[in-house]
């Protein structure tokens, strides 16, 4: 059917998208597709017509006006125009816009929720974010001040890559307890994915943003479920033991 | 690769399975699957062997532990096992005992992330549950008690359909207003889905429980990024006038 298909993509891997978003984008007459998005995503697509929007496409970055009036005039010739987002769109995908402006201009449009990247993470990690007996609540946030229960149940943070220390500091500062554990996982779902663990003091104190590349999101999940992946993950601050026998050796 | 493939058969509809889910359940050598799948699921099974399990099977119960042992079992005998769980396996899908018994057992495991259900009825309502000036915090939730953020943002609750009173008087009491909106979403993405609004104080004092199907799960949205749908959704509590008029016609 002509419209507009808001499609979520998933965490990055192109399996992780739904059936239902594959089947529209093979159909789909123009594809408007997120920077965020890896490109073996773009195998789906059957369409010659693929328009990348978003602000690392290139030099230029499309102003949301722009992409919305992109929006309504493929959908206005008659087209089935698909619009591809990173994760769902829904969950901190900034769809609010998009939406107003299909609804002012009178679009059939329809939303394809796809697996946001706490989901992805926790399937990568093994753990579930939440448990019976350590937590039973799940916070989904991009606010490091604004994030945390009174009772200290599981918080993940997207898009946190520039604001670890802050993430830390909020989280002390309303009664966390420095030793709780913390997962921190690159680049989702893709070849190039990294997991670091570490705890609330060490992302507090340690100089921990150069651990992580430009341009790749971050996401960082907090509470006492992921206790043992202190243990199976690689740290996130390296013992100065290390750093000491390193010297030595070089 | 033989092991147990742990999969999130997403909130019903059958395409909203991730590709990768699919691919599995075609090649799977026996499917074991929870009782709240929609059966149209099981199209994507060319498995012969397919268990259902799960408390809503007939007139048995599997208990956790016997579902535990058939998985070890059919892995052991070098099968693709999938294990298909309603939305994701991580989300309030307790896993947790199912990933336990997997690892004593030295079986390899996976796991493949489901739409959960509170991204699906955001897609079906076209709403998302965070937005830049409203809400900035989505908490996910299976107790009622332990969830409202004091900043009052964006509250899902899974499996709430026989606590809708006590959701309410907790967030009442936690100073939520009692105007708050209320989005009630039954059986999403399935043709059978219904969905309802009503305010924080409807939810407190009607008698809302009749609304439900017996046996359909029912998730509760709670904030204000939800003010329109109490204009666009059936309301839960028919206004008084209502009752007076079709009184009056027959």
């Amino acid at each position: 059917m002509p419209g507009v298909y808001l499609i979520g993509a998933g965490p990055g891997a192109a399996d992780l998208i739904t059936v239902r978003g594959a089947r529209i984008l093979e159909q789909a007459d123009v594809i408007f597709y997120d920077a965020l998005i890896d490109m073996s995503m773009l195998a789906w697509c059957t369409s010659t017509k693929l328009v990348p929007v978003g602000k690392r496409c290139g030099a230029h970055s499309s102003s949301q006006r722009f992409i919305n009036k992109q929006l309504v005039d493929a959908a206005s010739k008659n087209l089935v125009v698909a619009r591809l987002k990173g994760g769902d769109p829904l969950i901190f995908g900034r769809a609010q816009e998009e939406i107003d402006a299909l609804e002012q201009a009178g679009v059939h449009y329809e939303i394809v929720p796809g697996i946001t990247t706490a989901l992805a993470a926790s399937a990568q990690l093994k753990q579930p974010p939440t448990t019976r007996d350590l937590s039973r609540t799940l916070t989904l946030t991009t606010l490091p001040g604004r994030c945390a229960h009174p009772d200290h149940k599981t918080a993940i943070y997207y898009m946190a890559r520039d604001q670890l220390t802050e993430v830390a500091s909020t989280l002390l500062a309303q009664g966390y307890s420095g030793d709780t554990p913390v997962c921190l996982m690159e680049s989702v779902s893709l070849p190039s994915e990294r997991s670091f663990a570490c705890t609330l003091d060490e992302l507090h104190f340690g100089d921990v943003h150069h651990h992580f590349l430009d341009r790749q999101p971050v996401v960082v999940m907090v509470g006492e479920v992921y206790r043992k992946q202190l243990q199976l993950l690689r740290p996130l601050i390296q013992p100065q033991f290390d750093f000491e026998v390193l010297q030595a050796a070089s």
